[in-house]
């Protein structure tokens, strides 16, 4: 199974968001994770960056969204 | 391996833009994306959707970058 855990930036340590993410999609104001059981959860955040491989996305918060 | 294909949305149509994406790190003109071989490639686009286990990555041209 190749979901991705989902981490949350924060200063300098990362907490855990969301597990076995699937499914992503971007909004103006934030992102819509979908996990593999379908449970859904909406974060004002960004992605900060994403490894694939590691199974990893680490999101980061929009302190102003639009 | 957990890596996905990257498809640029083109109209109604979807064109494969690289496969094998392992690593993506969002800019605020576009996107860098690195393969699983290390190949990195940078695209004026930002991310539409993407389903992990359909190892499936939309993206979407950014008409007017920052």
């Amino acid at each position: 199974m190749c979901e991705a855990n989902a981490y949350l930036k924060e200063g300098e340590t990362e907490v855990m968001f969301m597990e076995s993410v699937d499914v992503i999609e971007p909004y103006e104001n934030g992102l819509k994770l979908i996990d593999i059981f379908g449970m859904q959860k909406f974060i004002q955040a960004k992605i900060k960056d994403m490894t694939l491989l590691n199974h990893r996305i680490v999101l980061e918060k929009i302190d102003n969204p639009l």
